[in-house]
């Protein structure tokens, strides 16, 4: 696997994340990878910390997405480690690649005087082969725990990604001040429910498993699962959220708690920042594109139109192409079978209108068209009929570069 | 846009037609491309034919093939003539297309003495253009009809096609010899229900109009919804199914009737090697792949994760690169949404097994993969559960050729 010069659309560099107190964290070199590189990471939070996953609903899944959701439920949300190797998904490998996860965690555990059931795993790379723990067990000992480096932490876990990927913010549950810091990693196979992708976000605030469940699933629908790249949904995909209540907060009894407004505000700014990010990283990607439905019957339907609309790969090759071709988005509104008013159909790059009323506009203009396309961020709008469903979903071009990274992944 | 060179894949030669008597065709010129190439083709059938349509899903659709659908069930399936053309698809073109598309048949059906009502049209080409029918008007006193001329008549239908595709058929109903022979265009913008096509299909044995419907919806299941080259789902897809009623055949009161299944299977070959000549003319195909699916849990369920297989774009630029990635199919088997039994799930390249029993396989071989990948024609099994149900789906490789292709469509 080569790796890419940097993503035209990555941003101008790592964002300054806030600290969260009481977490550690070290990154090691496991040799997943043939070249010199940072391969894995090792993360302790502290006693008392609280966590809830969102994984991959693919039907294959992988080993360390097992591992997660069975800790999650025996601990009722308690964790205090989290090791995460890129370079060999440990997916499809059946027992071996179980006990191989589970060798590793007790290793890693050990490592940094945390139980195996309190710790997670999360593994990105090929598909298919069993993780190899003894080179993990190996790397161990030279990893020493410190207050984390974001920025070397999301690269540890970064595969055919290009640039680093973390974002945070600050905001107050009933005036106590907390703090939201989070890496991720994606480039290709993303899609959504999940987007194919890693990604661990913590607070120091003092909140529930349910609570950090609820918020995460809630705000998880219009962040990572309204990404696309590929369409291919991956089989180790998981979002982690941990809270390790080093903040003093007033109890909160559920998710529905008018206090939390402020952090699920935050937090929802946190995860789209991050998903943004991993579309900004799409393999080969030179444009990111915003796609907005509009007058849909529901907003699932609009999502539903939203998401054919950014997977259609002649939407998607003609944009790489700096093409107004509007008439791919009216066929790919047109196959995603949800109701549609034909006569109602619009399209409109930016401002531009090319399409109103189920025919081309009369300020169509090839001209201005031609030169919005330009733009390495475009904005394409549909109206789809009188509903009031709405949807807002991401993603890239796809270019021939696409082509060339995943014709050739595995030499 | 470009015409590509031939594809790699194309059959040696068009194949020798049988004749269907009382067939009748023109091609002509009206200038739809800027350069110099045939866009019309204008056929008349005897009177007495009877004729069946399957149409788009897409809920775009066109005028062309609202025309059809409305004039199918008002003459109830009588049909005297059909004017296609190339470069313009005359969809999303509200009112002012379907008027273009009723006058370019009345002056069609003038020239060749077809009441309008008994006219059928299909267009291909960019969307959301007008029909400019005085071209069409124009081009038609040069065109004279004669004894289709095969070759010349799939030439005139193609638009991104690198080839003409024909195919044709002799059987027996009951004991009276019939003969079929059809056309077919299609290379971009392919995807089951419809694939993104057009054909044309003719008999000479007297059958009735709901006859050919059934027989038509049966057979296309297999045939052109088993086919995808991007999963993209035209506004301008149609078969239409012609029967000349020339040869002499026992009346047959219904599509059941056993007297048929000669001319069923005859049929089924000549729309199934249609369907593959469209794959093989996928834009930027250098490979052809069946995909197979075994042990689901119905037959419905085995495509649906065939076709998910077919269109993930990683398992498709995997192909591209002659790399047996495996593990991106086992990927999309679980990203179907489909009932499979992980610890089942198999996955074979010809006769080498590469999974089994949810694992790696044992006697996987490299070398030997690498060496079938790099062949022309491709066949993957995939075994996912305990059932019954399975499938068959044919598809190609994503090449750069076919980023390249449609990043310049329009210009």
């Amino acid at each position: 696997m080569k790796i890419d010069a940097v993503s035209p659309l990555a941003p101008d560099r790592f964002p300054d994340l806030p600290p969260i107190a009481g977490l550690d964290a070290a990154v090691g070199r496991a040799g997943f990878y043939k070249h010199e590189r940072p391969d894995l990471l090792l993360m302790r939070m502290p006693a008392g910390t609280r966590a809830a996953g969102v994984f991959t609903t693919n039907a294959v899944g992988s080993a360390p997405t097992d591992w997660c959701k069975q800790a999650l439920a025996a601990t009722r949300g308690s964790a205090r480690g989290l090791l995460v190797n890129a370079g060999c998904a440990n997916s499809f490998t059946g027992p071996a690649g179980d006990a191989a996860c589970k060798r590793a965690l007790e290793e890693a555990g050990a490592a940094i005087g945390v139980e195996t059931r309190e710790m997670l795993a999360a593994s990105t790379g090929v598909i298919g082969v069993v993780l190899d723990d003894s080179k993990i067990a190996a790397a161990l000992p030279k990893m020493q725990l410190a207050p984390v480096d974001w920025p070397k932490a999301a690269a540890a876990i970064m595969t055919t990604d290009t640039f680093a990927k973390g974002a945070g913010a600050n905001c107050e549950i009933d005036g106590a001040k907390v703090s939201i810091a989070g890496v991720a990693k994606g480039s290709g196979m993303i899609a959504p429910n999940m987007a194919t992708m890693l990604a661990f976000v913590f607070t120091d605030a003092a909140l529930s498993a349910p609570i950090l469940k609820t918020l995460l699933r809630q705000e998880t629908e219009t962040s990572f699962n309204s990404i696309t790249v590929d369409g291919d949904r991956s089989t180790n995909d998981c979002v982690l959220l941990f809270a390790t209540g080093q903040a003093k907060v007033p109890p909160i009894p559920d998710a529905k708690d008018e206090r939390l407004a402020p952090f699920r505000a935050a937090l929802s700014q946190v995860l789209a920042d991050l998903a943004i990010q991993i579309v900004r990283d799409g393999e080969g990607a030179t444009k990111l594109v915003a796609v907005n439905v509009e007058g849909a019957a529901s907003d699932a339907s609009a999502k539903a139109i939203a998401r054919t609309i950014c997977e259609s790969p002649l939407v998607k090759t003609a944009i790489a192409g700096e093409d107004a071709n509007w008439g791919r988005i009216v066929m790919a509104i047109g196959r995603a079978d949800q109701p549609v008013k034909k006569e109602m159909i619009g399209v409109r790059f930016g401002d531009l209108y090319a399409a109103r009323d189920g025919m081309v506009s009369a300020e169509y203009d090839e001209a201005a068209m031609s030169a919005y396309m330009k733009r390495p961020e475009l904005e394409i709008t549909v109206t789809v009929g009188p509903g009031s469903g709405r949807a807002r979903m991401y993603t890239c071009d796809l270019t021939k570069r696409y082509v060339e990274i995943n014709g050739d992944y595995r030499s």
